[in-house]
């Protein structure tokens, strides 16, 4: 991915785009990331999706500790050239590091957020007992 | 939607989270929206989206002008409570300003981003001429 192609992008301020994961076979939103040019470039060079943490600031391969990688098949750009689309394959169909398909687990109810999907997997299993 | 269950949300420095529009009837990502609280209240109260612009720094009731409205069926928030998954049904098969079904109408390809997606109603049909 050329510099110039970056350049099309509307980063924000922090230089930074937010990136929405959805999974090719179900079609289920995943999750929303974010990504600096570099990560856009890791991800389309590797063709798996590689994030920015903002937490960590640091290059976020997804699944690097979990496994739960993802294939990138396609790569969306908005109107406004400042939101991403990826359709992925859900490596191990997990997404969410709680160990649900899904970051999107709570849903609106007339009394207040409430789960309503279950724990695929358990965060120790996941990640390994320390 | 009370002030309390507004609180659990994690609005960003500006007081805005990023909201995902998915379409019930086809699966498809819309488009990527923000919010701030008033906004998130009115989607509730109102059964349609209601986003907050930030290029007009107003409430902008989605379909205003274009008839384009956004019923609301499901509201989901992520496990960092800073994101908003709505599933909505899409008036009259537009949400793109540009009049295109999705604002996700430009592909990666190995050359460039490709627009991809055929503009169903031109923005003078929608908008109207001056």
């Amino acid at each position: 991915m050329s510099e110039e192609l970056l350049s099309e992008i509307n980063w924000n301020d922090e230089g930074l785009v937010p990136v929405i994961a959805q999974e090719s076979a179900t079609g289920r939103v995943l999750l929303l990331a974010w990504m600096n040019r570099e990560a856009l470039a890791a991800t389309v060079r590797e063709g798996q999706a590689v994030y920015w943490s903002r937490t960590r600031a640091s290059l976020w391969r997804k699944g690097e500790q979990s496994g739960h990688v993802q294939i990138v098949k396609d790569i969306r750009l908005d109107c406004d050239n400042d939101t991403v689309l990826l359709t992925v394959e859900q490596k191990g169909g997990i997404a969410c590091h709680t160990g649900r398909h899904s970051c999107f687990f709570r849903q609106w109810q007339s009394d207040g957020w409430v789960e309503v999907e279950p724990v695929l997997k358990s965060v120790e299993e996941i990640y390994g007992k320390k």
